[in-house]
């Protein structure tokens, strides 16, 4: 398989992240949003939204969406919980993660550590700060009694949460208030296999 | 069971809709978020993320988040495919919807039609109108060559989509220029036990 994606990106992180706890084989294809490479003819005729990561399973058989993609890789493994109610909740925090959360934690990122705080987004930079504190106290609230997010176990929910809630800081998010979280994150960094985001940058797997 | 929700959401709208043409029975809770019902310690209780709709799938056990209540409502029925690739390009369309689409168009429609378009939100209409035809555009992109759009049935993609494409028009976004979106509507419409928004409020099942 092949996915095209930007390690910059969380997205693109969450899912390379759980190949490599998958330890499944795969090309990684560079593909740069920063400099418009998802906006290109080419890419446009893979995924019409022009959004990375995406996910070629075989030839000509694309699939968009982090987190359809963490979904889809992985199904009967130990990331996705067997039982209805609970596989429901792993869907439920992704949902949370894309409505709740990105927009708010990764936009912000992307603002401040990518287009370097450009005055003109400085109002939308502000807008931001309240709903993504309330996406923090919403997650520190469910883990001050619970060591992951769903069936006590290290889900695709953890990973997908993981990913742009472990570079906050770089949003303008401190975490100090988030004690539960922190905790989380930790837990998170010591599961087997683990892949940091530099470490991933770094790796470049073809 | 149990659903806690507001019929004028399209978020709440769409799982009563999947709860008609599924024909299970259930109890309908009115809690308006317009009116902060969503915000209130019962609630928050139920729902840290203070949002509807919420499915009480038996006493105390909830699954908050739209997509994921239709994703559980629906496994096992015709409403989702059982075919892998399917079944994740159904979850790659409720990921758009939630993160491409409903921001924007199910927004603006709040703003004009339940927030009477004040001027402090003018800006904010604005933001909305390109990243709405985009998604818009996408969607009749995919549509110009599919009836529906996975596995060519009916399936909680459509049923995802159809809950604010078809009152889009509330959120300024005439849907003129999009014949194939405009087919589309027709034929969810003409599903069997097809619900419309305006007969599930007069309803109000119990």
């Amino acid at each position: 398989m092949k996915i095209y994606g930007d390690l910059t990106s969380g997205n693109c992180y969450k899912v390379k992240l759980l190949l490599a706890q998958l330890g499944f084989p795969h090309e990684w294809v560079q593909i740069s949003a920063l400099e418009r490479e998802t906006r290109s003819p080419e890419f446009l005729a893979k995924n019409a939204n022009g959004k990375i990561p995406l996910l070629e399973i075989a030839p000509g058989r694309y699939l968009p969406e982090s987190n359809a993609i963490l979904h889809y890789l992985a199904e009967d493994s130990s990331f996705l919980p067997a039982e209805k109610f609970e596989r429901a909740q792993v869907l439920q925090w992704l949902f949370f993660e894309q409505y709740s959360h990105e927009p708010y934690i990764a936009v912000s990122r992307y603002i401040i550590r990518f287009l370097g705080r450009p005055c003109n987004r400085e109002g939308i930079l502000q807008e931001k700060v309240a709903p993504g504190h309330a996406a923090l106290r919403v997650m520190e609230q469910h883990l001050a009694d619970r060591s992951f997010f769903v069936a006590e176990r290290y889900t695709i929910a953890d990973i997908g949460l993981y990913a742009y809630t472990h570079v906050a800081h770089e949003g303008g998010f401190d975490l100090t208030p988030y004690p539960a979280i922190r905790s989380w994150l930790d837990l998170v960094r010591n599961q087997p296999g683990h892949l940091t985001i530099d470490d991933a940058l770094r790796q470049e797997i073809h």
